[in-house]
């Protein structure tokens, strides 16, 4: 079976996961788009043999050809989409966040509940990325002991001078780490502190960039997350988790190493598209395996409200610079992990 | 359009690339199946949706519902099936050797040249892998200026104690090596050595195992090669090309670094397909885009028929001990590099 | 010249620092030895040629035969001996801690700006490390830019299971990195806090092992230490400074790359005689040859004076759980940098 | 006891040497210093205490001042002055070549077994290097099971462009590795080829640079050794040894890493003092402490013949295009190994 995807919001990043469905993995093709720009909506559509062009996102989900539902629009309008999914009970990928605040986020897992069966995953990709996999593998194989530290690094070569702002390293760099240690020490966040280094004179004024974010788990593993979004010399993702008998550590990825004019050098990722993308290829092609099945996998709502919880929370740690606690409620019956 | 792939040979190599076009890539989908057992091709034909199971090769190139052909076939046995696929005017992948002699191949270039158009390409996958992709763009880019010496290393973890002979280091092995060099640097092989050194005792006791492979290129390179395909340790592909200004060699890949016990180590691959699993992977959905399109790409007739030249002397050099050349003629302007 | 060095401590860093001067480095000579346990201290003269044993440290100072002074004692006996080096005005090499108080330190830094030059010097040996010392080149070249975070390890395979105490986790072992950072940055250190993780289940039952240092330099440059004293898999030093261009982390050590059993690994050191032995030669040399030119060099008074301001504040940030400032005074005149 | 030190050659290494003895490691004094230009001789005394200048080696030789003799002339005078030494019943330390040819290094040996101990000592550094002790530990302790293949590249950033001749690639770089090799595998090169690359253009027009030689040592063990002595990017000395189990590799030297403009970077030594310098120090402190107490460490007389024989046979290999036997005599039970 070949899933009819309907995608809503063909921007960047939904042009990049519309490329990756129709040339890269298997078991799907674009069936519909819509957009808030239909012009641009309408573009897309024209290189997608047999796609519609819905005026509204609305229609799109209703849509009868359309089989499960990409939501890769603002992200302050994810909320209205996801719902309409599961009112029409159709599969929905929604890219992070699940919704802007903590509250939304909330109304979609008790949506799906009530619907009474799992339908949406949010896009963590990190959990389909091989180096991570690789960590979590040797942590869960027991060969270094018990996690007792992680520390993590999250650096951009740079963010537009406009229109970001110092919440957005939480909510927008950050909340990968909070979804990731979740995930890897499958245990919730109990609180969490900001801290303010010397920002870099590269950045807009007014940003404080970079931030250490502190995560304390609940079992007391300490995470700490140098997040810099205009680090400058690449796109770094580090991640070392520090066990009760060893470490474990991101290894740098492959590629050629270059010997010349007295450096030993390999290459930094430029980008997010370069460090992550096979990650992408994996989670998709995950979603579209579980559509085709009619299972749900991978990271879901429950997943998207706990990253909302802890955003919040990690935003008030940031504009009150106290160590403030993060009251995940317990993860219901419902959200067990049996599908994952 | 999906590309109806027809499968002739559905041992080990032939299963693992049915799985690829099944469930990794876009693109195609098998819809044919023979092999020399058939109640092999069967069984791997009851999990296709669809795909039909041939008596033989010639009826499966003959099929009206099979728009390509993969080759995947005892290497003996493939010369006819391609010879049958360009007589049938169908696209045809073949593995590698194209022809287990240079004589064989040398009838495919014919044939292929008779018919007027390319229709095949040969499954030397390591054009398609990440690393030598970045030792050549870096090359190209003059990175290290002119190249004067190439060191590779071709370890397997090891091979059955009984059927593989010395001769296949050279015909199995090392002609990948082969095709890469002519590939990286863009000339030809003008003579091969090859050396003995001590053999493992971890061998089949007639086996002479490693070799050392030595091949000048036209232009004066000289390569290297350590083929050693009972290393034990794991699956090991190194290279490192020396240029006038620098080196380049291929790294390792990424994955976690495990700190204990007083070592800090990375993983060595265990097999090929966790070494080359994503080329293989790029070079299918190369293939099945050039077939939709109507075009060529990747490794032809023309490589496949010069590497069994170069395997052809290199056996005689095995034998004789001898330094000998290799009479690579020149490359036709049918075979000329524009499809590449 | 070479220098006569009489030295007080005969113990396992005395031991190996006796060792240093009479085998591995040119200069000196031990002419004299004490030791709290005097047999000791005759069994350790009794394989130097020449090497007299006194009584009490005052004594050894007092010898006309000794023209500088090692004190490798137990730190709350450090300041004695250093005053009394400072009153005979001989020159001093002290063992950090200086003195186990900020205000023991106090005393000696203004006894040695009574005595009008500067006698002392302090065992922080970190600033001889090659690697560090790499990072700190690097870094005023300006590779990176203006530095804004650096991140630390600092973990030791174990300490004995009594007698180690948290507090000690911050006196003996992160005050390394309290001197480093302000001799990397040039600055002083201006507050600190410390964080508890989830403790080890391998350390003494009382100890809170690992500890994560905080450390705001003046310039808002913000360092986090990761401080593990029964980190079991080896003695494992390292650093990152994150500036507005890049990074510069300390290189793993050379040695042999083994690759066997599916892994490629490489030494982590056995304990800190392995990783820094080369920066206490070069240490000691430094010494010997600025003690032979009637010269000072390296760390002196007022980097134990504030490396003990330091711990200080830290042990109070430990025990209190908050965040405090670092109230280290301005560095007088006659502790100007141009001696180092 | 403070060894005496008269040193024959007061060039670029000889003062090296000389700061090494007066500045770097203990044990051992310049008393006397000779040069085939006189005036520099003198200069280089009149910066050392106590040392006279001699108006030749023989003179040198005979001063009862002087204990042992440090030759580092140019290389055809090494065999003259080592007679000289022996004759006078005094150590000696020679720097590579013990002579230009297997018969005056063969004159040696017979000197010195005539004189019925071993008091010579020849300058192959790399015995000392912690790298390469560290690849023979781990060869030794059978971490990798018998060795088979070994790969080496021996780079040099430039030479003079003129009367550095491609002999010299053999006689001057190479033998490094000839000797390494015996050591290594403590045993004898049995047979040796040399082959010749695509030529650099960077280097004098005349020079085959680089040139790769193949060892076959006794038991079959094949190394090839790449040697480009205008590799431009750096003083790179690379090693893999392959055995039955795994492989054993130099591993990069630490320091600092640094992320800058889309690269990770270590740096490649500059030159042969930066990467062997710790190795020479080495040699000089076990040779300085083996004079001292009256006994023979490290490489001899048998060690410096058998590479002259090697070279010999090597330089013959490279004349001829063929391979060529090596017929190293048994090793005398006089050199037995006993004393390293």
């Amino acid at each position: 079976m070949t899933v009819r995807v309907g995608v809503i919001g063909t921007g960047m990043i939904g042009q990049d996961h519309i490329r990756r469905i129709t040339e890269v993995i298997p078991g799907g093709r674009v069936a519909a788009v819509t957009d808030v720009d239909l012009e641009r909506a309408g573009q897309v559509a024209a290189g997608l043999p047999g796609a519609r062009v819905h005026p509204t996102g609305q229609d799109l989900i209703a849509d009868p050809g359309v089989d499960a539902v990409l939501v890769t629009s603002w992200g302050a309008t994810h909320e209205e989409y996801v719902l309409a999914a599961i009112s029409a009970g159709k599969r929905v990928f929604c890219e992070k966040p699940l919704a802007p605040t903590a509250a939304g986020a909330l109304r979609i897992v008790e949506a799906e509940m009530a619907a009474g069966r799992r339908l949406v995953q949010v896009g963590f990709m990190r959990r389909y990325d091989a180096g991570y996999n690789a960590l979590k593998d040797a942590l869960d194989a027991g060969q270094v002991g018990a996690p007792l530290v992680m520390h993590c690094a999250h650096r951009n070569p740079s963010v537009p001078p406009y229109g970001f702002t110092t919440d957005m390293i939480i909510s927008d760099s950050a909340v990968h780490e909070m979804d990731l240690v979740r995930w890897l020490f499958d245990e919730e966040i109990a609180a969490t502190s900001v801290l303010r280094p010397r920002p870099t004179s590269k950045a807009a004024e007014a940003l404080q960039d970079p931030l250490i974010v502190l995560f304390e788990m609940a079992s007391g593993i300490l995470v700490d997350v140098e997040v810099f979004v205009n680090a400058g010399y690449g796109y770094d993702i580090r991640a070392e988790v520090v066990g009760e008998a060893g470490t474990l550590a991101l290894a740098d990825a492959g590629g050629a190493t270059v010997s010349r004019q007295g450096q030993r050098s390999g290459r930094v990722p430029a980008d997010w598209r370069e460090r992550f993308g096979r990650a992408f290829d994996a989670e998709f092609t995950d979603w579209l395996r579980a559509v085709a099945a009619g299972t749900t996998t991978g990271p879901g709502c429950w997943d998207g409200y706990a990253a909302a919880v802890v955003t919040d929370r990690c935003l008030h740690a940031l504009s009150t610079g106290e160590r403030v606690t993060v009251p995940v409620p317990e993860r219901p019956d419902f959200y067990a992990k049996v599908d994952e």
